[in-house]
């Protein structure tokens, strides 16, 4: 597997509309994209940052992963996200290294991405995206 | 203030040994540089993905920042850094707009560049590092 670079940075705020203020105004960047994903029950607010995404993350449902992060933890990092050329056969290559799959196969992210998560139990707790880009291909 | 990139993510870790491994084999990251860091309490390693570093922690004191972070969350992502061009300039600009900085002055960090951090209480829950690099001033 060969991850070309770090597509996004998750981050789970309680407030989309105040944390957008935080970035644009106190670290100077720049929201070019608002969008909710309904399946993921969150509302995603998007910076580019050199070539990584800072994805901020609202629940639209407590009862999502988002909203039961934050309840639990509180606002903060929830997940690094990896690009890769060839997701299919990344995953087939982690289910041989016994990596636990949250996602067996591909499925549709934000912004058109094919996405797959890894449960943080294989990956030395952090939540881990692997993301490829269907136009690139 | 113009963040560049993001220089690192900082990830907290209980075994250097064992999450080296799993970057390398799983992951197919290579670990370039490994350093100890007194000051901080930590033992590092550095694994370069695009252009931007994972820099994974090891507490070697439990009552360091790295050793408290891990008993109380676990494992996981620990700080995002973003590289800038001037730091003193950030830190003032930052001072102005009531951002609590946990380092007035930046200090020396892992290789080599000059660092500062800001309390999470007023970056949306994100333990935030700015990072310049004095070789390419």
């Amino acid at each position: 597997m060969k991850l070309s670079h770090i597509e996004h940075i998750g981050i789970a705020v309680k407030n989309l509309n105040e944390a957008i203020a935080y970035y644009e105004n106190v670290l100077g960047l720049k929201c070019y994209a608002i969008e909710e994903v309904a399946d993921q029950k969150v509302k995603t607010a998007f910076f580019m940052v050199g070539q990584t995404k800072i994805e901020l993350l609202e629940a639209t449902d407590p009862e999502g992963s988002i909203g039961k992060f934050i309840e639990k933890r509180g606002e903060g990092i929830h997940h690094i996200a990896f690009a890769v050329d060839n997701l299919p056969s990344a995953l087939t290559e982690l289910e041989e290294k016994s990596i636990q799959l949250i996602d067996k196969q591909p499925r549709k992210g934000a912004e058109g991405l094919n996405i797959a998560f890894l449960h943080p139990k294989s990956t030395k707790g952090v939540l881990t995206e692997l993301c490829e880009d269907p136009v690139k291909k």
